[in-house]
């Protein structure tokens, strides 16, 4: 009577969201205090407030009808062309309005590009660890999704297991850099190499094989670091962004797509993406967001406070005598579960209510996510929580 | 390389495009004053104060991650009991929030719940003249579209060609009063008679049939008419809402589903809705915009123009002996055309700068549709043009 798999679709719970909901339900019991959840990819730090004064200034002070009514599909010219400059003289591209489509968030980004691209019996391939919300995505458009192993040792890109499921049918491979969850950057090397081997089997099997890279993390990066900008070291790269993390925006949906030039067939791309957009219905980027977004281009929220979490959480966990990369970006730290089975291990951290998704959710067993886009002060509270469940390993094999 | 399906819906333009882009290319020839554009359905009404005023102090006095912050996905649960309260008081219904699931607009809405129940096989049926979008959305969710035949006499339902598209592959019936385009409001005693066609129909083939009631304009309508509740005649009508008219906010996308306790399997039917939002990646309703719908539930824009341009307009085309059933809501008038070919009549009443759109995009062909939402200072000077244009037609068979 309804589709069965929208119904499991929309009512089996995720384990994030599992993990979650028992938080909130143990909290009643112990106290807000007492619970450290660590699961929620949530940003804590408000939007700023030359968000708020943009917002305000267009409402007071613009013609509703402007502000309110109905864009064209792509988003205002006007928008465009702002965030085309800003982009440029931020990354060096070299792009127009022509070249970006407006959306409502990451989430439709990577959809509408999927949906755009998909032919019948096309894949889409993912590097572990990765957003697991890919693979849903994918196959609503009608793709198979396959996911390359995990490089471990620092969380680069592993070129022989993703040679190994680049097939003639793979049309597109998602890149996601800073990482969802290892908080890894992709490093110039590893684009460069990543940007031969696309090279090589599009060459092999005929055709073009598109990097989609999912950037809504871009602006949150650590130590002075700069996010290379894909699209100038693959010209087949269409760029998903999202202003949820670098505006703390998420519930707005607001973001875009970049189809640069260099792309194969671009104006077949950019009206196969018009039409995709137009079937799952995205009518156009909420219309004040996309003003304000136009407004404050080449601003960011005050990212200060993840660079302080990652520093401290890292610090704290790695002295508890956990494995873990240092953090370059986004707001995740992926250590290394201390038994081999990361849901035992999440299981018996939560015994000491720290909350841990497993890292076998993301493609990389054996791994585990803390999130922390949460306040400071309960990381420091939590640190001798880690300490503690480390012990209980130690016991164990003393 | 791209999904052609894709770029053949993101680049074929729609007659309604096609016209409009004449018309800006006509105005820049001889003055935007000389070309009458009646192709849109676009508000022109302004966003009403009270909304503007309800977003500026949400924006200034409220906690920014509390307003800008991811929702769960069927949207605040607070907004979602205000939406209730006053749609019980409104309506008579009898509903609280998990009953609604907010969304980014009506053409999410209806899409969300098609994907939601569309098998395979399933069809769902509208009644011309309809939307043409349905047909995409019907289509792009798996679904076959068919049409029943319209009743021209006064655009109430043709019920003997209703039965006869409906068959026991059929899901769900779209019902969209007040219509686009006819400006028709279904009867009660349609909506008894449609109720219990649908039932027989459900009886004989042995499972539910809905109504998708699609309800945009739900608070346009004139004479001190009122738009019955579906719900309250048929137990399966699930309820598609936007407020891109009655607040005019297009641009904005936010509008809501209501599934009613009556619906069968009810908790099916929600959970496969929050499926549909999930791979339609219509992640949560623009957050912002759910506080503003909350606070401002029950009232509307100054609607009072689109029953004055109504009148005009409908005096002035029956005077120059356009034959037209009076608008009883929306913002559309739907006359014959002045002879068969709704095209070649449209292509003529161009001549006289008169852009009229061809009721055969409708699925009713030999009448033309004519937008109203425009000012009203245009329509007067219109009426000479719309009489102009009868004559020639008296010309030729006098």
């Amino acid at each position: 009577m309804v589709s069965e798999q929208m119904y499991k679709l929309g009512t089996k719970k995720s384990t994030i969201r599992t993990i979650f909901e028992y938080g909130q339900k143990r909290a009643a019991e112990v106290g807000a205090e007492n619970v450290f959840d660590f699961s929620l990819g949530n940003p804590n730090v408000p939007a700023p407030d030359f968000i708020q004064a943009a917002a305000v200034d267009i409402l007071l002070h613009s013609d509703p009808t402007e502000v309110h009514g109905y864009t064209i599909a792509p988003g205002k010219p006007q928008v465009r062309s702002a965030l085309a400059a800003d982009l440029n003289r931020r990354f060096g591209m070299n792009i127009t309005e022509k070249n970006l489509f407006l959306t409502a968030g990451a989430a439709a980004s990577v959809t509408i590009t999927m949906k755009a691209l998909a032919e019948e019996g096309d894949e889409f391939a993912a590097i572990a660890p990765f957003f697991p919300e890919y693979r849903v995505f994918a196959e609503a458009c009608g793709g198979k999704f396959v996911a390359a192993a995990a490089k471990t040792d620092d969380f680069q890109i592993d070129f022989a297991a993703l040679a190994a499921v680049i097939t003639s049918r793979t049309k597109a491979v998602i890149v996601n850099s800073p990482n969802n969850p290892s908080g890894a950057v992709y490093s110039e090397e590893t684009l460069r190499h990543l940007a031969g081997l696309l090279r090589a089997k599009a060459e092999e099997f005929g055709h073009p094989i598109f990097i989609i890279a999912d950037e809504p993390y871009r602006e949150i990066v650590y130590d002075g670091l700069t996010v290379p900008c894909i699209p100038l070291f693959y010209e087949n790269t269409i760029v998903c962004y999202s202003y949820s993390k670098s505006f703390s925006l998420p519930g707005e949906r607001i973001g875009y797509i970049i189809v640069p030039d260099s792309v194969a067939d671009f104006s077949r791309v950019y009206g196969a993406i018009a039409g995709a957009a137009r079937v799952l219905t995205h009518v156009n980027a909420p219309s004040l967001w996309q003003l304000v977004i136009a407004r404050c281009a080449g601003q960011t929220a005050d990212l200060g406070i993840y660079a302080r979490n990652a520093a401290l959480l890292y610090e704290g966990l790695t002295a508890a005598g956990f494995d873990c990369i240092r953090p370059q970006g986004a707001f995740y730290l992926f250590p290394k579960a201390l038994e081999a089975d990361d849901y035992a291990f999440c299981a018996r951290a939560r015994e000491h209510d720290l909350l841990l998704v497993p890292g076998a959710d993301f493609g990389c067993p054996g791994y585990f996510r803390a999130a922390y886009c949460v306040c400071t002060e309960m990381i420091e509270r939590a640190l001798p929580r880690f300490q503690k469940l480390a012990e209980t390993y130690h016991e164990i094999h003393e």
